[in-house]
């Protein structure tokens, strides 16, 4: 069994935003050589996700007014965590609705992935450098 | 180290619904050989699920009001992905409820499951053909 | 490869709460002796979860309430599930949102953690004994 292991690092200039990481796990990949296995790419921090959907910019819009209406950011002092110094209560709820990770499938040296399957960072505490592990076993 | 893929092809006639696809998992265990190891299903499109939860016709009705609750799918206006020609922006959402894909435990040849524990195929944009992945890595 | 199984059991007097698993996994990890590999935590049961988030009380009393707003046990006459008897539709609901399951990467001989996380087991329908499971693959 191979295995590999590497950190990414982000600094998100808003509080809030989608990135699209899949080229880079593309990278890490071909880095890694292993052709058969899985690879586990999830966030190291509990305010931001990883999560595989579409990259179709009105639907990262749409999903961001959505997790403000499901979690919001205001007012911040309904949520007893921001009574700790922090302001960023919402983002730990957004992180549980879109995940911390995702597992994929390695298939001949390929992320195998259906036609629209792409790899998102989903930061929603940013403003500060936060690190991604990418950690893929096999052979 | 061995892994074994297979895709699943689902044509759910309506727009939504969960199909347990358990037995159709046990069946690609036992064809892969694996005792023990990891065995990943997801869904290969972003606007369906692969979750695990009870097989109850009352439960799976009440899902589908509360997802319509929480991510609703009229008015498709909402939504700005559906400008992209699209009325499906709310299985993306539904989808990230249910989550895409689910990661588990193969032991002494068999799905380590608990006593309720059942994989379902949740489609939120039916009507046409859609896949799932099923890949297993072990021993 | 090596391969290692544990179950453990939980009997929380409440019907709902959150305890911090993580000092449980690592002795796990250390019984394993795996040091590169792939940890999965899951629920055996489908009214429980098991996520990685924060250990801070007021975030969890944050998270409970969240959820009773998402997916409110009360009246139980909404849900069609508790027609069979039951009274804990909700927590099949808020079992989706918190997830079933974590996977954690292992690195030489560690949980490959960032700085806060933590692994949770989401209890939210008690008051009688379930199970964790724990399955580490690797060398």
């Amino acid at each position: 069994m191979k295995s590999y292991r590497k950190e990414l690092w982000f600094e998100v200039p808003t509080r809030r935003a989608l990135l699209n990481i899949t080229p880079t796990i593309v990278d890490c990949l071909r880095e890694s050589g292993i052709r058969e296995g899985l690879a586990l790419v999830n966030a190291m921090h509990i305010t931001a996700s990883v999560f595989i959907n579409d990259d179709e910019p009105g639907l990262h819009q749409d999903y961001d007014r959505w997790l403000e209406h499901l979690a919001p950011h205001e007012p911040t002092s309904q949520y007893l965590h921001n009574l700790t110094g922090e302001d960023n209560a919402d983002a730990h709820m957004k992180r549980q609705i879109m995940g911390r990770e995702v597992v994929v499938a390695i298939t001949a040296g390929k992320l195998d992935f259906g036609p629209w399957e792409q790899i998102f960072y989903g930061e929603f505490d940013g403003r500060r450098r936060k690190r991604v592990l990418v950690k893929i076993i096999g052979e």
